[in-house]
């Protein structure tokens, strides 16, 4: 940790600074500059909080050398991650697509989509049973019925399941039926959730928030390894920017970041990231290409509802498509 | 809502769109335009989404007409709401300051800034005792402890306590202890939490979230309203942009923006807003010049402690300079 | 054109409002919706500013439905353009790479790397002559000496030159001397900058702005375009947002926007979007992956010095994989 | 400067940099953390390019501890500037408003506005004869003859005028003519126009770039201030982020960051700065709380015209009132 003084900061409080620092244990070397002076802090700094040291009046700034994770940075975890959920594997080599309904509507809909992924290569079916809508009066999921459908499309099929759990109080439930707990943008600084649900020893799907830094994901990611009992899948699923042609920004940069940061698989989230059917597949492709271990992909299928029609209507097989050119770009990415 | 189709679309497929539609029991007005056509939709929208309505291959874009929100409306409630804690009110011309320590530290602490805090006028008192913190190895506050001392400075001063909730496990506890129960910003869109306190009959303090629309902050507030049961109060506590001489961007418009969407009380945080206490005191008097109902303010005393020191230690004396700008700001602002 | 008049609007303002546009020449349209009434505007809307409606009392929303640009959009242009600048083509099919150093330092350094890149496939050269640089104090370029050089690098190697413009005062010599001159994101919407450029008959290189929005974008390339002379090339390049593990965030998700709605060659700058080396590889193939048209890159060639060593002195190597790569994945997009 | 190493980075790599470092004239003072290594760097750094350093292999981060400005720096200039304009003075505790139309638009409209608002208590006139518009379709402004008539209005009145120039072949027409040269947000890093303005000693009025950084508007200050003949006015006006309910999102707290970082007289636009009328009195009353030296306000004036009517016609009227809450809230923050 480097702390940089304030220019003519009072010699007294530097001094009661110093003094306080060294009784937590830790090293000081001052470094004169032309103008500022600069202390540099060695040994264990993860109980020093920069916000509580910017509070001295003495100080300008407090930069931070260290990362603050451990579990979810490949420094100490230099092999990449494979996480196994019933034999489906992902992470270290491993591609893994999951997809399926944003929401699980009924039988038909999920055993047909489930059965159409599974034939294109989907090692995961994905399904919305309990839904995080901006307005109460939208349309809030199936619930427990929607879980139900999903454990049924599971036996029928053998895909393993990924679902979102919205409730610390659904847990229970989650650890008994769902193969991979999905934590949404919207959850992802829900810290009390990710550490009960590290506890359950169920993978994880955690997703960036939307106005989360990369870091901020990784910390969070460190909640739910503490137990050290789950394994964490990362997922980039867009960010929040000014632009509006797009839902949200997809942040690809952020697959090679994280790739370098941490040993854990990260996936894309194309349709929560750009929101119009139509880019998806660009994305997707643009996503592998960029390192991402898997994807997370919606697919609907709804052939005769004028609400969901047209183009719509064939997505499984606009999905099967796509899934022929990922399997190609995953090859030109991964051959030496 | 506006539903603009596009260029060339397949009849066909807007008719179907419209017969579905209309069977909706919605009413459809067609403009056409020079190139685009246009649908106006009138009647209940509420169940229409628009995100499912762009799944449709001939439709361009979606426009909302109407706000998705009621009961945290303006529209339906014209006369600003008064909240009432314990005889603390907050909105329709009254104004209230909460103060009192990012954390709670020790009985001492807190019993003593909560007396300074009062003397300057603070009409709740305000302090955490469970802590979101970005790292899992940071100081993650008290807890049970940390709202024990909170009841005992409210005995000891009479001030109502304003504490943050992390967990639906706590809710009970909260509703029992906490006499405004504080949803932060990583939390405004955990949509069952704010379900739970609804019901609680317990008045809520709304953290705007890092990356929410004035809009999404809103709907938020009418999840915790739709029960009937608690009152709520609005916070701008900072959104975050590319800036980072400050910590977040404390969006003051957002002030004037919802008490004219809004009829309930709202209120800025500057401390979490600039992150910098150097920056509180400009920050605060802005607000009330905005408009602001209130004010939520960190307040720190601790005299003897390097890592907290100098300037710090008279905090509660600032404070009380700060209270007397305040006061002629307000009036200013109120006089006609 | 949508108008969204307030609820209990005065009805004279309404009525002086619709006369008003009336004799602009457009034909109204009114919905009245269950609260909000709605005015649909027909015509030629473009002479109709939405800031000066929203001027009026009465007027709540004023939504767009037409975009903004025509000679940028692909509504009048369905056919992708191919821009052909001395015989190297890039556009409706046609794939090319720039690349080149970030600053012309000296004659053996942009000999040595406009040969390493030729060889290595790319079609153009690149290299700043004039820099833009955040601080005063900055190397700011070699200027006219540098732009000596490119062009004895192009005799040399053929390839046609791209060079950033910093001041319309040089717009007669690089009319003169480059082939394709640069636009920067800073001056993305310096007016008067591509106003007289685009009636130079010089191709554009146009980067979008760090907080421009791709339809910005779009309408400033409008601009340049209006005298006809000028064709245009667009580039994403990264905007700004609040990560900071990359320089800026890439937005990849804009290459397919942009092909959507623009006839006019898309290029990527990863070098400029993310900022660090290790990840230009990944996101350059990301790009092409997206769709992009071509990329601009970055290649340094500086064996001998410590201030740029290591793995920096081998990067024409890289890129000659790079490339390799870049080939292949350029084929599985384009192949039906 | 500190330079952060990369864990296990290679000891020859870190050697060649060390002695090119040195050999630059810097001294370096070596910290060995628990992990990383730290290279503290001395001296005039004014040189080293942090993104030169960063192509080191061996490196992993770069934090600048000096600020990259001078002249534009309250370190070097402690005392608060008072910039004079024909003895209109700002700055340095002294206040002055400047109002006027967006657009000039006749004589009688802007001769009507120029005594409206001097009546007031405005000490300059504000108003644009060429305007940046997004798009090429809309009104560019009045050009010269919009110039004349500035000129005119302050003849009758005697306030100096403020008004905005686009392009560098315009310099020597506004040097005689315009009394504060006004650099837009979109040319805020026009390097080469700050460049030349700067040379001509007239007062420029730099506006914040929508995306710019507080340091980067301090920069692009240093750049008009380096040939030592200009004065320069600092202008908040809006930064673009996520929310859409105003135009951008005006940064108030970037008034007292920027009145303890500079020395020079900072001011807000609210009219730009939220976009809608019924935002900017609120808006302005918070700007003058935060501490600015100023405001530029826009005053209309169309009594007659439906597309600017009702409330509008008044504008001038509501001036006059905010005029005198203005004068009562800044005797509030400069009183002891």
């Amino acid at each position: 940790m480097i702390i940089v003084l304030k220019d003519g900061a009072d010699p007294g409080q530097v001094e009661r600074l110093s003094e306080d620092l060294v009784e937590k244990g830790v090293k000081l070397y001052e470094i004169q500059g032309v103008s500022a002076k600069v202390i540099g802090v060695v040994g264990d700094t993860s109980l020093l909080s920069a916000d509580v040291l910017m509070m001295n009046e003495c100080v300008s700034k407090v930069l931070k050398v260290q990362e603050p994770y451990k579990l979810a940075g490949r420094r100490f975890n230099p092999e990449s991650a494979v996480v196994d959920v019933n034999g489906a594997k992902i992470g270290g080599g491993e591609f893994a697509v999951m997809a399926g309904p944003c929401s699980v509507e009924s039988e038909d809909q999920i055993l047909s989509i489930a059965k159409d992924v599974k034939i294109s290569g989907a090692k995961f079916l994905r399904g919305g049973a309990f839904k995080p809508r901006t307005s109460p009066y939208a349309f809030q999921g199936m619930g427990m019925e929607g879980l139900e459908l999903l454990k049924m499309a599971r036996e029928k099929t053998g895909l393993p399941i990924v679902t979102e759990i919205m409730s610390e109080r659904h847990i229970d439930v989650f650890a008994r039926d769902v193969d991979v707990i999905q934590v949404g943008a919207r959850n992802m600084q829900n810290f009390n959730l990710l550490k009960a649900i590290g506890e359950t020893g169920k993978t994880i799907l955690l997703k960036r928030g939307l106005s989360s830094t990369i870091n901020e994901l990784l910390t969070a990611a460190e909640y739910a390894l503490l137990r050290g009992e789950s394994q964490v899948i990362l997922c980039e699923r867009g960010i929040r920017t000014f632009e509006t042609a797009t839902r949200n920004t997809l942040d690809l940069s952020a697959i090679p970041v994280l790739k370098e940061k941490s040993h854990l698989p990260v996936i894309a989230d194309p349709s929560h990231g750009v929101g119009y059917w139509n880019y998806v597949s660009a994305m997707s492709l643009a996503a592998v290409a960029a390192g991402a271990d898997g994807l997370i992909i919606e697919v609907h299928n709804c052939p005769d509802k004028a609400l969901c029609d047209g183009a719509q209507s064939i997505t499984p097989h606009l999905f099967e498509k796509l899934m022929k050119k990922i399997a190609k770009v995953r090859e030109v990415i991964t051959e030496e």
